[in-house]
């Protein structure tokens, strides 16, 4: 299974991204459509904060049905902590597009991303609606991914195709921003089609596959948004028979690799990242306990600017390993960058610094620390902490 | 009770600093003593960390028997990740303490800080101790403060004095670097000195009810160093009768409001820090869940960048407060900076945001978010994060 960083039409669904003005610049797209040619299979996973936009709670509650004929989802205005006036205005968004396709409302799902604590105007979705509408087609996948975007600087898109069930079926995706990367533009949104003719339940197994191994295995600044959300529509126009248990395991895999290649693509489009560090734990007791420590090492400040300024800083890194509470002897552990070994025995190796320092000018390192414990592991995919960050995040004003 | 940040002399200690050569700069101070003239009652607090530093080690298995004579504390080296050679020199460089003053190896404790995963050089810190011993004064806090200073701009020191079981006894102590902030440079230290006559578990009880409001109440960065110290010791030279219990509570406060004061200080100085900025969260079911939600907005690097920014980001303070776990309803809650309400409602109140930007112009201001739930209550006092934080960490080169 290859899965490309790109798109692909699927069958039974149309897409289109247009610019309905909702975005302070008019001429950038920011209200996408993905409309299933009849009633989908869906699942998703939305954020846990307590905090949740409107369209989450909208789409949330729809979902559980587990049939969608389409998602309308907008950039420039994350509709969260906007009260009353917030959920109407989720609700009245998704009619517009009912009526425009002919549908039950209870069959779109909102989706929006943006600035907190704001309303769009509902007469432009309204106008952008119909013109999405107009332009659906087969190969708007890239479209819709660009109309996603807020602080993103490429859209992301990645897709692949596998035999199920006496078919050839193809799953595809795009996604925005960040989750945990940049609440701020609130909000990771990543949806992913397929043709597969399955189950809403078969779906909710493969996201909850997926997602500790791509959008929940990376971090760039530690936040969680109000917005998150991962979906996954399988319309059945593959007509596949019923898939075999290891068809099945395929199917997850595919979906997996998708969400990880849309998630790496989060990850290397960060704000302000200069670099994509892969870090890796090995030899710990569990996987829970190996992605702690990973996370612990991915969030703190102080590895993030050590990776800016290419620094191969062993104090910050163990200093971060040993605070999240995961019990690890030091004086047994084993740290490498890339391929050089920096510590071990407890100590520096100084010798092999000069060596680390080299492959962290690169743009993708690793990061292995081995507890020397057991044979869990966990990666979590990050970037550094850069001038660029603070800039971004210092002179954006609400 | 009023608490100074300035140093005092505390009845039955003598204080040094000097500079032994540990730093880069050999102008520097860097070897600091305490040398109490008989054994003092003491109590300490050290680091969580799975990664302890030597000094941290040694200081805790010798603190048991709750005697200590002296505390020798080096800046420049944090004798940390340095394996079997590193516990070693924490004893030798003890017991060239113990040789000077004349007194057994273990009532002598280490304090190391400075960079990870390097041993400094025993001859020139012997050298060191013997020009500390011989410059040893009552008046020798303000060189101790000096002489534990990493990336400190400014030495921290503060003291009080208090009526106790029939004498007057002052508290006085001197602070460095910053636990949780800078754990680059490898910890915060911090010493509190009395001449009240009370035994050690008394000492134990006043750190426990002093932290959580003190050292425990910071962050910078969310990052917790490996080697961590506050230890409080008591000479017993004010020759006080037996406290009532209003007294001990009183003594408490003093080593609470010492404490403090140096927490303060500590965050002040944080690196690259521009603003000072009380997290109060109240109206909370419980003060660790009021603490949590705190500790969370303070730590997100999107609140700390928009701190630097001045700018009252309703969303991202929102954001991070719903992502800690602790359940609240975010229609109810009420936000705001200083004297100025920016959410209530589940809403942002736009025509209070320019009053909100103004008041975070100062050098120091408070966010307080009211859950609306119950009555407990927790603060905790941060920075934000600045260009010069990404500077001053990003450079420092290992």
């Amino acid at each position: 299974m290859e899965v490309r960083p790109e798109p692909r039409a699927v069958a039974g669904f149309r897409f289109a991204g247009v610019a309905a003005g909702l975005k302070t610049d008019p001429s950038r797209k920011d209200l996408g459509l993905i409309v299933a040619d009849s009633p989908a299979a869906a699942a998703a996973i939305f954020t846990t904060n307590q905090v949740k936009a409107a369209p989450v709670v909208v789409a949330e509650q729809r979902l559980r049905a587990g049939r969608v004929r389409a998602v309308s989802a907008n950039s420039g205005c994350a509709n969260c902590f906007t009260g009353k006036a917030g959920m109407k205005l989720a609700q009245l968004s998704c009619a517009a597009v009912a009526a425009e396709i002919g549908c039950a409302e209870d069959l779109v799902l909102p989706a929006s991303t943006g600035v907190i604590g704001h309303l769009y105007n509902l007469d432009k979705y309204r106008a952008g609606v119909s013109r999405a509408c107009a332009a659906l087609t087969a190969d708007g996948l890239g479209d819709f991914a660009m109309a996603i975007m807020t602080t993103d600087t490429t859209p992301k898109m990645a897709s692949t195709t596998l035999r199920l069930g006496g078919a050839t079926v193809t799953v595809a995706g795009a996604a925005k921003g960040a989750g945990m990367i940049a609440p701020n533009m609130a909000t990771m949104l990543a949806f992913i089609v397929t043709d597969a003719a399955l189950p809403a339940a078969a779906l909710r197994g493969a996201l909850r596959h997926a997602a500790p191994l791509s959008f929940n295995a990376i971090t760039v600044d530690g936040d969680m948004s109000t917005n998150d959300t991962l979906m996954l529509l399988a319309s059945g126009a593959a007509d596949n028979r019923k898939p075999s248990e290891r068809e099945m395991a395929a199917f997850q895999e595919a979906v997996a690799g998708v969400a990880h290649s849309l998630a790496r693509q989060l990850v290397y489009d960060g704000e302000g990242a200069t670099k994509f560090v892969n870090i890796e734990v090995r030899g710990a007791r569990s996987t829970s306990a190996a992605a702690r420590v990973a996370r612990q090492i991915a969030n703190s400040p102080l590895v993030k600017t050590a990776f800016f300024g290419n620094d191969p800083n062993v104090g910050r890194i163990m200093a971060a390993a040993g605070a999240c509470g995961v019990r690890f002897d030091p004086d047994r552990v084993e740290l490498w960058i890339d391929k050089t070994r920096i510590a071990a025995r407890g100590m520096i190796l100084t010798e092999a610094l000069p060596a680390a320092a080299q492959a962290m000018r690169q743009r993708e390192f690793s990061v292995r620390l081995d507890l020397k414990q057991a044979a869990a592991r966990f990666t979590i995919m990050t970037c550094d902490l850069s001038f660029d960050y603070v800039k971004i995040n210092a002179e954006y004003t609400t």
